[in-house]
């Protein structure tokens, strides 16, 4: 990508590389939309390539079972969400802790979470498919964690704020989880209002 | 049951209220075991009835839908375990923090937390369970909000109380899910002493 051409064959194969990335992200976006929508049952390999308006054969190609397609959609929207929080406050370690409290919080609503949590609810009565969703939880959840540490400005070193930010973020997911049903954004602004204070004071008066 | 007795019709009738009782209570609690097991796609009434080892036709007696079955398991035994909860704390406010919020997180680990996880997850894409579901947990979900405030001695007339409470149970259902598919019991004990100091020192300095 971008290097020097050095002839012809270069010159054809990168807008092919392109156009296969391009093949790629579709059906990851595809993937997680599905998921979100008709769950992990109305989730195969086949209609998330007809969303995505590419072949089979294609999807196929890029995925060759439906648990690397699955779990890489999630994986990749979770990359995608986590570079978008991080720029959202560009300057780290922030000023407004209820903004990054409410940022954080959003991680857990909208499509992205709806998805995880099919794929996650399914994982845990499907042997093939527990141990990669297990695995990649824990690796989007240590970054996640990584974030929130940051833009909180929360100094780990203190004892029990390793342990607040975890509840945090266990309090956005069991958020995340209420919203699932009906909408609860006005009750969960009030949550997110008042635990964003709390936070405030604890993160400040630690030791 | 315990009533005078009236003459041997209602001698003979008392028992067989009794059978059905109790096979009413057989498949609830089979419905429960069965969702928590092997989720929503695999759980249907035959299943249950052969595990509850009831025939079919009496399990359809109690239970005209699947939709009935199910929405009624995950009821009756949150209210078996709201009823377990508040029989731990026989004081009412207690003097335990620690021990209130570890308990009221325990709710969330467990057979009937995977069971009605799956039945939530199950509802957000079917249009027959979702009125079903969304209305049995905001049943629960108010029952349990007024379980923690008594069990906390939590005063709502202070401005912030109340949504202190409501984070805390949605902080218990994200651990709750954080322990989906892996144990994360030494995790979740360092989040429940650490936030049970701060909700110590949050409602006791609520002016």
């Amino acid at each position: 990508m971008g290097g020097v051409n050095t002839g012809a064959s270069t010159a054809e194969r990168a807008p092919k590389q392109d156009r296969s990335r391009a093949t790629r992200q579709r059906l990851l976006e595809a993937a997680v939309a599905c998921l979100a929508e008709h769950g992990w049952t109305g989730s195969t390999v086949a209609v998330v390539a007809e969303r995505a308006g590419v072949s089979r054969g294609a999807a196929q190609h890029h995925f060759p079972t439906r648990e690397d397609l699955f779990t890489a959609a999630v994986e990749y929207v979770a990359e995608e969400r986590s570079t978008a929080l991080r720029a959202l406050f560009p300057q780290g370690a922030a000023d407004d802790r209820r903004a990054v409290v409410s940022a954080l919080v959003d991680l857990y609503t909208g499509p992205l979470f709806r998805a995880a949590l099919h794929l996650w609810v399914a994982a845990s009565n499907e042997d093939q498919l527990r141990p990669r969703v297990t695995e990649l939880e824990a690796r989007v959840g240590r970054e996640t964690h990584r974030i929130a540490v940051d833009l909180l400005a929360a100094d780990e070193s203190h004892p029990g704020t390793r342990e607040t930010v975890q509840g945090l973020l266990d309090m956005a997911r069991g958020l995340g989880l209420a919203n699932l049903l009906t909408d609860d954004k006005a009750r969960r602004e009030r949550v997110v209002t008042q635990w964003a204070a709390l936070l405030d004071e604890v993160l400040d008066s630690a030791p």
